[in-house]
């Protein structure tokens, strides 16, 4: 009998604190750091029910329930966790976190650092979707998980999920990686260096240690936020949603917000702006720059997949013209070159790249099958 | 025989006064403007033989040929104007102009107000696509021309065109519209809005009075021109041209310019940042937002076009997904709905909106082949 799905009700962050030092791809070495995570569901006896979840850009640890103190803060995939969701809390034992040079609680450029006592800022290091499975696979370590069940992201979360049966093919039995690419196209960098410009040109920046200013670079976040936007949302979305309405049913003739489109870019981008760390912000669009399996095999995506023994669940929409159809199907393919088990779906979807975060009947099906049979697994 | 295609040579500009007062859409009374011209071939007797060419949103006057002072500086469609090429000044009188509110010579917001000696700034009112078709109507008038042979434009300037063949039916025999559409969908008017918000916010905008303040909002004008480039462009072009490759070879882990398609963009940005006028790539924008026939008969485009008389030559290019073959097929629909006599093509090609301007064999033979046949209409 199907489940009525419920919310995992109250949570709370936990935080993990890490004194080996890390050395990050840059040959940074981060002396120590914190990160921030939460936890739904048990961790069975052989704790082999772990499911590690992965955020994109502007995600964090707070990924279902919400809180005591602050009910209406409900996770960013909610939707998906929970009792009868296909990321079932009754099954599996759900981590998300922070990542690294985050901003919403894990160390991060707008941390303290102890050699200074001030806050890192520029001179916090670039991190790469590597160093941020390196450090997850400690956060692992220190709560007695060997190998997750699942690792599962969408978008550059995506990213995570698949460097992981990279850099630990023993300890991921399942890839599940959602609106996802290999790595980014030319395009997609254009539009990331664009948004770091806005960033970086931001008279309140001061090369990225504004806090000593006491200012935020707003105005380079509030367009960084506005362009990304465009590219996660599709234009038949945007199409239906705003077409060319007017905000005041009538042309004004001047700059001032005219068409719906642009209200909801502003209002977007000035929420945005109000919170997210900027050196934040710069940091994952330079990991996603980054990510690139196949460059150190001469591009040859096969090759770089040689190592990785996980099954794979890779879902892709159709109107994503962020990370396309095509590129889930690149790695699909490298995948199936190497005789790995591989589940694709390609979902009609009107919601361009944001699809993954939103309540989709056939999207959500097809995880909670996948995931069903994970379970299976071990309670079988 | 098929001439050799040759360059119409060394042109100059001319320059046109304007003293009765044009009333703009949005109600304000410009009370006189100056319009920079250039003209190439010779005006046959019965005045028969004028083609107008309306430019895009970063375009100008200069459209062929070089000048005597600057053999280099070439006009922008030089590869579709001169002696032998399809726009052929052997046949033909053409026509460019810097339209109105420009800022290549023509009036607009960095030239000095009359009434207060100084530039006129944020008082310089919205101009649109019907203000520049009235404008260029009156400059027709002193150039004695009644009807033009032909209208011709690429992308806004396609726009102009097919307003040519609404405000004014009886003076345009032929439309030629390029990489164009019938009006911007909520996805155009989103970027535009970006590149906006990006010139609006920069601190040396002074809200368009920056000219009296000695400075350039050259931050915000380099994002919109950085942003402005990804959409011209196809993701293919942008694989092709640049990929993934790195600058330096090595990854630098920083935030300077990593790879090649930030070093093209970053380039672009600041050539276009030293010369264009901020107030003018504001201006354009809203007329490419505001440009919308159907509007007034109720988002009904057949409508629009019902008192349209010119034939048609509508061309979009498979690649271009700023204004996409299928917007060029709305406006071929409305049109054929009217029965109005339309010639239509899509144009295979890898360069995006771009290649409206770009050298072309297929595209050019279109355009040739089309106004050869305008020509006999009076060399017959």
């Amino acid at each position: 009998m199907q489940k009525t799905p419920q919310s995992v009700g109250i949570v709370s962050a936990q935080r993990a604190q890490f004194d080996t030092p890390l050395t990050c791809q840059s040959g940074f070495v981060l002396s120590r750091y914190e990160l921030v995570y939460e936890t739904y569901g048990m961790l069975n006896a052989d704790k082999s029910n772990a499911i590690l979840i992965c955020h994109a850009l502007s995600g964090h640890h707070h990924v279902a329930g919400y809180y005591a103190d602050a009910p209406k803060n409900i996770g960013w995939w909610d939707n998906m966790i929970g009792p009868g969701k296909p990321l079932d809390t009754d099954k599996f034992f759900i981590i998300g976190l922070n990542n690294l040079g985050g901003c919403h609680g894990s160390t991060g450029p707008s941390s303290i650092n102890p050699a200074t006592n001030k806050p890192y800022g520029a001179s916090f290091p670039v991190i790469t979707v590597e160093d941020w499975v390196e450090s997850q696979a400690r956060l692992a370590d220190k709560l007695g998980i060997k190998q997750f069940a699942a690792i599962c992201g969408g978008s550059l979360g995506g990213m995570q999920a698949m460097q992981w049966s990279l850099s630990y093919p023993e300890r991921v039995r399942h890839v599940l990686t959602i609106a996802s690419a290999p790595r980014l196209t030319a395009e997609n960098i254009a539009f990331n260096d664009v948004a770091r410009n806005a960033i970086l040109t931001d008279p309140d920046f001061y090369g990225g240690d504004f806090y000593e200013h006491g200012v935020v670079p707003r105005r380079g976040l509030r367009l960084a936020r506005m362009l990304g936007h465009i590219t996660y949302l599709s234009d038949d979305a945007m199409a239906d949603k705003f077409g060319r309405s007017l905000r005041s049913g009538k042309l004004s003739y001047n700059y001032d917000i005219e068409f719906e489109i642009e209200s909801y870019l502003r209002y977007q981008g000035d929420k945005f702006a109000a919170y997210f760390d900027a050196n934040t912000y710069l940091l994952m669009t330079k990991a996603l720059d980054y990510f690139d399996p196949a460059r150190e095999y001469n591009d040859n995506l096969d090759r770089a997949f040689a190592g990785a023994k996980a099954d794979f669940l890779v879902i892709s929409f159709s109107t994503d013209w962020r990370f396309s159809p095509e590129r889930s199907r690149a790695i699909v393919s490298a995948l199936l070159h190497n005789r790995r088990n591989v589940s694709y779906a390609e979902i009609a979807s009107d919601h361009g790249h944001d699809s993954f975060l939103m309540q989709h009947d056939h999207y959500h099906r097809v995880m909670q099958a996948y995931l069903d049979n994970i379970a299976s697994e071990f309670t079988s």
